[in-house]
């Protein structure tokens, strides 16, 4: 594999050679100096070249490229405080041009949702988006480390089953050789079934199916479900403390790694909760939503407008 | 939680009073003494309560347990070197029967792969089954933390999809609302969209799902699919090389956290391959398998035959 560094490795090395890969996202082509703003997974730096009085083959080259473009480059790391990104520059000796890009970028930060999602993998490039991939995995490698460190094996169940594995209104039907199957809308059964199996604990990160047309954040046709299951517990008490412990876990993580960049990004502290989280009974949770003026339909649980 | 012992923590603890939860794997209800195996999930003991002369509770409780019937047991440990089960015994305080089985256990040892299957959470109660989980645990762990430390994020791509992802033949189709939707047989446009995306290096475990109707291991309708996408390599070597490095990790893993129970059970000594592994050149390995006198077709892959 060709030698590459992270540009969020390059602050804490010394001056000298580096190769950089990534993509551009901005270029300043100035009559004596161009600037590219390179960015690759981890972070942003500035490239400079200062463009020489003659014809410059290297200077032509860094005149064609587009936003977007992916590009190697290999050039000389200075650290300067004058510079606003990182107090670091690469000064550019070599360029390789791996994909040029389409002049026109057809999302920008304003452009609407659902235009964005058609362009999804371009939308991801901006980093209030590519952060919530990298929080996902930081939060599951989280709780995967709690669960194998209490003794938790992992499954992965069936997601074609021969009946449904809750009602059969939320079932999506397919065609299966001669006859039919249908998709999962939870692990339940085979979770249920690992208990009795003798596995005692297991955990299961997967996708989950549900024909629920509803259109709200709750009611998605396909979701990652996080689902575990505990054998000899005495109470609901016990599968609290259990979640309790996997969302200051979570978040603890989430603030060691990404901290900085949340706050940077979205100006949000994270602040990790103290256990043990306060619990509020059914009934005085009705009362509270009550006095704010909403009807709860009684005897039932909490409608969603009510939990909001 | 109520406190519980696990069988595989009591060899290190000292004589005592305990509390384990697990089933009955055997019952020797004799005059003068009662032996109860019980295993939990990670492994199995030895019960043991000498009978008194007189009509006694809990003798009679003991009496009527069947195998397989979940149990809570209080005793006190004692190491004995003279118990064949780990030279350990616990002797009978109190019983807690939580579910009592049917006596007649409809799968023994020797019964056919289909039945077993069809009482599948019985049959993975036996330590050769019940490891199989264990070791794939262990495994999926040894590649995370390969890939954590290698930078690499998680996706969880979309199994509902609106068209094929590989070719149409393997596809299975659903109704979805007024339309249809297809099952992805791969994640494979999703990860390359990441690196596109800028993510540089993913990882998905998850399920995807293929209407191929051979009944060969190779083609099952849904299978659990390992999958990484990395940019910026040089060639198929770093490919091979990544695969190699986490071949190493995960059989390692294994080796350390199984190996003495794989050996136990399967008389199989776990060996770590030692890295570079040897490379065969297609057409040397078509000549392999030739001079063993197997045709294989001019030009093509090898087929699976000969992959034998």
């Amino acid at each position: 594999m060709r030698e590459r560094h992270l540009v969020k490795d390059l602050a804490a090395m010394k001056d000298g050679p580096v190769v950089l890969g990534g993509w551009v996202e901005k270029l300043r082509d100035q009559k004596r100096i161009q600037f590219i703003i390179l960015r690759d997974e981890s972070g942003d730096v500035q490239v400079t070249y200062p463009r020489p009085a003659d014809e410059d083959a290297l200077a032509d080259k860094v005149s064609t490229l587009t936003n977007g473009s992916f590009i190697w480059v290999k050039g000389r790391l200075v650290h300067d405080e004058r510079v606003k990104l990182g107090g670091l520059e690469i000064q550019l000796d070599d360029l390789e041009i791996v994909t040029l890009s389409e002049p026109e970028t057809p999302i920008a930060d304003d452009t609407s949702i659902d235009k964005r999602l058609d362009w999804r993998f371009l939308d991801m490039r901006r980093p209030e988006m590519n952060l919530v991939f990298k929080v996902q995995t930081t939060i599951e490698a989280a709780w995967r480390s709690y669960w194998l460190e209490n003794g938790f094996t992992e499954i992965h169940s069936p997601k074609l089953m021969a009946s449904a594995s809750e009602s059969n209104a939320e079932l999506f039907k397919l065609e299966y050789f001669e006859g039919f199957a249908y998709l999962a809308q939870s692990p339940q059964f085979y979770k249920q079934m690992a208990m009795m199996a003798g596995l005692g604990r297991i955990f299961e990160i997967g996708p989950v199916f549900r024909a629920d047309p509803s259109f709200t954040s709750r009611h998605a046709t396909e979701f990652t479900s996080v689902d575990m299951e505990v054998s000899w517990i005495d109470s609901h008490e016990d599968v609290m403390n259990i979640q309790e412990e996997l969302m200051v876990a979570a978040i603890s993580a989430v603030k060691e790694s990404h901290g900085e960049e949340i706050k940077r990004l979205f100006d949000i502290d994270v602040i990790v909760p103290s256990r043990p989280f306060p619990r509020i009974p059914l009934a005085d949770a009705v009362d509270i939503v009550k006095a704010r003026g909403h009807e709860v339909v009684r005897g039932g649980d909490m409608d969603p407008e009510g939990e909001r």
